[in-house]
């Protein structure tokens, strides 16, 4: 049977402060969602994405899907992620696949549109 | 009188295929706000906020605001860009204030949310 997972992976930062906003959101989803949603770094802040996928593997997940939380797709999604994850399927017998980033996603940029609009109307 | 205007300020890639989706939001963005809204990107990519404030100036521009189109406050935003924006105020007579990043306001948020719902649905 299959038990699937999601990983929100964030770049990561070498500010500590920069892990505070992520965290909220996994937090925020994590009851709103029937699966398992977790948050990963790409690099610089922890947890990584190797840790995350290890954890869910010894739980018994055999399918994550991997949400870029990312504006859009440069070199880091095109070449960086899917390195770690050829590393990573190596070591775990699990199916790991890469979503788009959620900037590419259209609810995403009407949200953009609604805070610019409300940030202007108070210049 | 005060000439506003808005900048969206992206990080920056030395991926070209980086930009795509900021020039898509900011033609997006043009028609439904009534002042001038542009792109500039932090480093990296091009046009740079300088050239960006340059030319806003020129314009008979006396107000800008900068939104950051970050999910969270790093480095970048604590340190880099005020440092920035600090050189850029000793060139150009214009007010420049710096917003919280897009990644801070409760819309974001509800729209992550609802992409990670859609997702996590179609496992």
């Amino acid at each position: 049977m299959t038990q699937s997972a999601m990983i929100l992976l964030a770049h990561g930062s070498s500010d500590a402060r920069w892990r505070a906003p992520f965290e909220a959101l996994e937090k925020n989803l994590q009851p709103r969602v029937g699966k398992p949603v977790v948050l990963a770094f790409m690099e610089l802040s922890e947890p990584s994405l190797e840790t995350r996928v290890a954890e869910l593997a010894a739980q018994g997940i055999t399918q994550i899907e991997i949400l870029p939380l990312f504006f859009a797709a440069g070199r880091h999604l095109r070449e960086d992620v899917p390195g770690q994850l050829e590393d990573i399927a190596r070591e775990h017998p699990i199916s790991l696949r890469l979503l788009d980033p959620v900037g590419q996603h259209p609810a995403f940029v009407d949200a953009l549109v609604a805070i610019v609009e409300s940030q202007v109307q108070g210049l």
